[in-house]
C-alpha cells in the first residue's frame, strides 16, 4: 500500500476522553474513530489489523472441527422468552420493536439461537458432537461504555456452541477448545494466561477464562509460582492455614475502644497486627419462600477481604450478595456496624478458613465503643461452619498444593463454560440416544472478544513512541520510508523496487512516500507501531545500503540493498516459505 | 471436508412458504434456515459461499483503489437528523432507544456515518479523491419479507462512497466503479447487465444498476438487440414516432358507447385497434404552496402502459404521482372515469409522444357512456404539451439509435449512484480547495447486495436436480462420492488419497464419505450444485479409474485414477496455477 493513497489518520495530541493507553493509542494512530458512545468506526488502518485477529480465530477454529455459520444479529424475543432470559436479562439487552410491534434483541450472545436451530436440525446422537462457531457483531448497552473497543457496546465476537449426547463428550470438546485458544493465543503473539473462573450469569458449571496480562487489566489473577495453576481471584480457593488452631492462652476482655470502628483504627489503638483480629459483616439471608429474610454474619481475619462471588454460592446466604443495612445490623446485633462481634451475637454466623484458624483474637463486643481480646472460638463462640469467604492474597499457599501464589491484572480475552444442559433443558433439544430414547443435549460454549483483543494487545505491547504489533496482526508488517523521494528519482525507484519484493514475498508492506519531512513520517510509523522499517535515502544508496530498524530495536542499522528481503525472511519469517 | 463430519443439511420435501427456485433450493440445500420472517441463519454450507462472495467483492475493490472502513451496525438518531432522512425514511428504518433513552437506528444505509467520518477526518483537496468501502450487515425492516435472502430483512451488503472536489473527478471515480462491478459480476460468473436507472429515494443525479437475468426478477430491463444499450425500464425512453403526424382524414363524430369503459372494451366494440385510442389519466398536480393541487390529465396511446416514474418526474405533477379519485375525476371531467377524453376537457393535458402522432384517433367524450372517434390533435385539441410519458415495449426503437428494444426480467444486485452534493450539503463536508476557500465535497455511493447474490446466481443457474454453482462461488468445487467405502478399504483409501492430491492442488473438495446409499450422496451432490464429481467404486478400481461427471454434463465419463488432477485442472483451472 502508497501511504500517499491510503487514509493515514494519525493524531499528535492524547484524546481526553480515552482514558487508557490503548484506547489513547488507537485514537492517535488513526485505527478507530467514535461515532456514539460505544460506537466505533474501524478505518482503514485499524480494520486490517481487526482481520488478522479474525483469520487466526477463524483458522484454528477450523482446524480443531468447528463448523462455522452466520446467525442473525436481530433475535425476536419468543426465543429468549423460552430460555427464561427475556426477563432475566437487564438493560444491557438492545430491545426493539420490528414495524409489526413484534419485539426483538439486538444479540449480546446467541445461545437461544443456536439451540433453537440445532435442535430441529440435528435428530441423532450419531450426529454428536458437534460445534457450531460465528464471527459477528455484538449489541451489549453498557451502562457506562468506555475503554475505546475494550469495552464497546457494538464489538466482534467469536462464539461457538458445541452439542453433546453426554458429559464426557462436552468435556472432550471442551478440552479441544482450551487447546484451541491457546493454539490462537499463541499465534496472536500475547502473553495471557488460560484461569479457572466464575460461570457467572450464563450459567453452567466449569469454565475458564483466557486473560492478557496487562496492568491495565480489569480482572486480578492468582498464579502459582510453582504450577500451571491459574484462577481469577473470583474463583481461587484460599486454603485453610496448616496445622492445628493453637490453644487459647489469653482470658476474654472486653476493653473500651471509644471511636474506633475499623480494623486499622483497632489494631493501632490496641497495638496490635491486624491479623490478630477479625470482622463481621452482615448479609442477608436466603429467605423461605413468603417469609421475610434474616441474616447471617460472615467473619474475616481482619486484613482479609470477603469474596462477594464465594460468599453469595454459598447456601443460606442470599443471591445476589446484599450487605445488611445500618438499622438491621443494630437491630439484629444491638450496636452500630463498627462494634459487632461473633461472640453472643443473635445471627447465625459463618467463620472464613483463615478466621477460623485464630487464637486469642480481637473482635467487636455487640456493644457500641467496646471490644473483645482474648477471644477464642468454642471457648467463647461455638464454631459451628468453616468455609472460604475470602480473596486470596500474594504469598497463599496455591491450592493445587504447589508454591505459593501471585497476582496480577489480566484483560479477559476469552471464556470457555460447559453450560450442560441449562438451555437445552429449557428449550427441548433433544436427540434420540443409542436406545432410540430423547436425550437433552448437552453443550458448551466458547467465546472471544475478537475486537477486544486489538485493544489488549495495545496494552501489552506499547511504548512512548507508539503501538508495537506483533508481526501476526500488525496491519503492515514492514515500511519503507523514502527521504527526500519527491526530488531524487534514485530515492523514488529504488523505495518503488523494494516494495514491490517484499509484497511478492508475501509480506504486507506500507510505502511512506508522502511528501512529509523524515520526523513525520518516523514518528508516524512508530506510533502506527508497524514492527519492521527500512529508509531509503541518497546518503545510503550511494554506499548500496538501506536503514533498517525493527520497532522494539534501540539501534539502527545499515543492510546491504540487494540483502533486504533475506535480511527480513531472517527477522521475520514468511508462513509457507 | 469430510461429509460424515459436516453439517449436510439437505431436505426432499419443497418448503411449502419458499415462493421463488433459490429460495426453496437455499432451504433443501441446506444453506440457510429461517430464524424469523426476513432473518435467517447461515448454514455451514451456505456461508462457504457467501464467504466466497465477499471475498471477490473484497479483492476488486481492494484492485480499484478503495479503502475497506467498518463503520457501526447501530446509529445515532442526530446524524439522519442532519440529513433529514430521520422524519423521510418510513417503516424500513429499525429505530430503537437504548437504556439512557436515546434514539438509535440499525443502519440500513450509511451516508449519514461515513459523511460525519469523512468531514471530520479529510480537510484538503490533496486528499481527494477517496474511496470507502464496507462490508457489512443491514437492516430493511420490509413491509412483507419474501424471497428468502433475496429480499431479508437482515442482509449482507457491500456499500462504498467516494469524495471528490468537483463532479468530474466523481465521474472519473464513478466510471472505475462500474468497471469494477462488471469485474466482480464476471468473476462471480453471472449473466447481468449494468443499466441505466431512476435515481430513487437515495438522491442524486447519474446511476446504474446491475441486474442479473432472469424470469423471477421483479424488474424488467430493456436492452437494445444492436448496441450496449440497457436501462430499467422505469427509465428508458420512449422515443417519439419517426415521421410526421398524419394529416386528419376523419370528421369527429360522437359515438354511443354503453357501457364500454376500458380500452379493450372500447376497441372491440367500435372494431377498432387499440393503438387507434388513447386513455386519459387524471393525476394531482403539483401544488403551490398552501394552495389545494388540481388535476393533470396524462393521455396515453390505449395500448401503452403509463410510467410512473416518468410522470412524477415532471414539472407540474405532483410526487409522489398521485390517482385522482372518482369523484374528483367527475368534479373536473363531468363524468366517470371510462368515459374521459381530451377534447374540451377542463383540465391541462400532457400528451405522450406515441399518443401525440396519432391521427383520426378514439377517445372518451367526457359525457358517460359516450365516446368520440376522427380526433385529430389541432383541429380537435390543442397540443399544449408532449412528453415521454409511457414504459418501453418491445420492438420500440432503442433510445441511442441502434437498433430495436428487448425486454427481459432482471434481479438487482449492485446500483451506483452519482449522489453529487445532497449528503455533503446537508451535512456541510468541506475540504479547503485550491485556493484555501471551503468546497462543499462532491460524492458518490456504490452498493452490492452480497447476501442476495448468493440468491440470484441460483435463479439464474439450477436444473430440476438443484443448483448449479459457478466454479468461483461454490461452497465446495469437487464432490469426491464413495460407493460402499464403509466395507472397501480400498475405495475408502483410493478416495483419501484423491482428496488429500486435490486439496493439495487448492481446490476446495468434499469427501463424501457418509455411510449412505448411493442414490442418496448423488442426489445431495447435485441438489447442493457441486460444479465437479469423482465417483471411486471397487468396479473402477479394478479397471484402474473413477468415474467424472460435470454438474451441467450429460454423461459420466471414466478417468484413470492418475490423471484425475490434470483432468480437473483442464476442466476448472486453478488461479496460480
Amino acid at each position: 500500500m502508497r501511504a500517499s493513497r491510503y487514509l493515514i489518520a494519525t493524531q499528535k495530541e492524547t484524546p481526553a476522553d480515552a482514558e487508557i493507553i490503548s484506547h489513547q493509542l488507537m485514537l492517535r494512530a488513526g485505527m478507530i474513530r467514535k461515532l456514539a458512545a460505544g460506537l466505533y468506526t474501524w478505518l482503514p488502518m485499524g480494520l486490517r489489523t481487526l482481520r488478522k485477529v479474525e483469520r487466526i480465530v477463524r483458522e484454528e477454529m477450523d482446524k480443531s472441527g468447528a463448523q462455522e455459520v452466520l446467525m442473525p444479529a436481530v433475535q425476536p424475543a419468543e426465543l429468549w422468552e423460552e430460555s427464561g432470559r427475556w426477563t432475566q436479562y437487564g438493560g444491557e439487552l438492545l430491545r426493539m420493536n420490528d414495524r409489526h410491534g413484534r419485539e426483538f434483541c439486538f444479540g449480546p450472545t446467541h445461545e437461544e439461537v443456536i439451540t433453537d436451530l440445532i435442535r430441529n436440525e440435528l435428530s441423532s446422537y450419531k450426529q454428536l458432537p458437534a460445534n457450531f462457531y460465528q464471527i459477528q457483531t455484538k449489541f451489549r448497552d453498557e451502562r457506562r461504555p468506555r475503554f475505546g473497543v475494550m469495552r464497546a457496546r457494538e464489538f466482534i465476537m467469536k462464539d461457538a456452541y458445541s452439542f453433546h449426547l453426554n458429559g464426557e463428550s462436552l468435556n472432550e470438546t471442551y478440552d479441544v477448545m482450551h487447546r484451541t485458544y491457546c493454539a490462537i493465543f499463541d499465534r496472536l503473539g500475547l502473553d495471557y494466561r488460560p484461569v479457572q473462573a466464575d460461570s457467572g450469569a450464563i450459567g453452567g458449571n466449569a469454565s475458564h477464562e483466557f486473560h492478557v496480562l496487562a496492568s491495565s487489566g480489569e480482572d486480578d489473577i492468582a498464579f502459582s509460582t510453582e504450577s500451571d495453576y491459574a484462577a481469577n481471584i473470583e474463583k481461587a480457593e484460599a486454603l485453610a492455614p496448616a496445622g492445628d488452631r493453637p490453644a487459647p492462652s489469653e482470658a476474654l476482655t472486653e476493653v473500651s475502644t471509644p471511636d474506633q470502628r475499623t480494623i486499622d483504627a483497632i489494631s493501632e489503638f490496641l497495638g496490635i497486627d491486624a491479623t490478630r483480629t477479625v470482622k463481621t459483616l452482615m448479609v442477608k439471608a436466603e429467605a423461605d419462600e413468603g417469609e421475610e429474610a434474616g441474616l447471617v454474619a460472615l467473619i474475616l481475619r481482619g486484613d482479609h477481604t470477603l469474596n462477594e462471588i464465594k460468599a453469595e454460592n454459598l447456601a443460606g446466604v442470599a443471591e445476589p450478595l446484599t450487605m445488611a443495612t445500618d438499622e438491621e445490623i443494630e437491630k439484629a446485633a444491638g450496636c452500630k456496624p463498627g462494634s459487632i462481634g461473633p461472640v453472643n451475637l443473635n445471627v447465625p454466623i459463618i467463620v472464613d478458613r483463615s478466621a477460623a484458624h485464630l487464637a486469642d483474637f480481637v473482635c467487636g463486643a455487640n456493644k457500641d465503643d467496646f471490644h473483645l481480646t482474648g477471644v477464642n472460638w468454642e471457648r467463647d463462640v461455638p464454631l459451628t461452619r468453616v468455609e472460604d469467604l475470602r480473596n486470596v492474597v500474594e504469598g497463599d499457599a496455591s491450592p493445587d498444593g504447589k508454591g505459593t501464589l501471585e497476582i496480577r491484572r489480566g484483560i479477559e480475552v476469552g471464556h470457555i463454560f460447559k453450560l450442560g444442559n441449562k438451555y437445552s433443558q429449557a428449550m427441548n433439544a433433544t436427540v434420540l440416544d443409542e436406545n432410540g430414547k430423547n436425550a437433552i443435549m448437552e453443550m458448551g460454549c466458547y467465546g472471544i472478544g475478537v475486537s477486544r483483543i486489538v485493544a489488549a494487545s495495545i496494552e501489552q505491547n506499547h511504548d512512548d513512541k507508539g503501538i508495537i504489533w506483533p508481526d501476526a496482526i500488525a496491519p503492515f508488517e514492514v515500511s519503507i520510508v523514502t527521504l527526500n523521494g519527491h526530488k531524487s528519482p534514485a530515492v523514488a525507484e529504488a523505495a518503488e523496487k523494494l516494495y514491490e519484493q517484499l509484497r511478492q514475498a508475501g509480506y504486507d508492506v506500507l510505502l511512506d512516500d508522502r511528501n512529509e519531512r523524515p520526523g513525520v513520517k518516523f514518528a508516524d510509523m512508530e506510533l502506527i507501531g508497524i514492527p519492521h522499517r527500512f529508509v531509503v535515502s541518497d546518503r545510503g544508496l550511494k554506499a548500496g545500503t538501506l536503514e533498517y530498524k525493527g520497532r522494539r530495536d534501540a539501534d539502527k542499522q545499515d543492510i546491504p540493498v540487494e540483502e533486504a528481503l533475506s535480511f527480513l525472511i531472517k527477522t521475520s519469517p514468511r508462513k509457507g516459505l
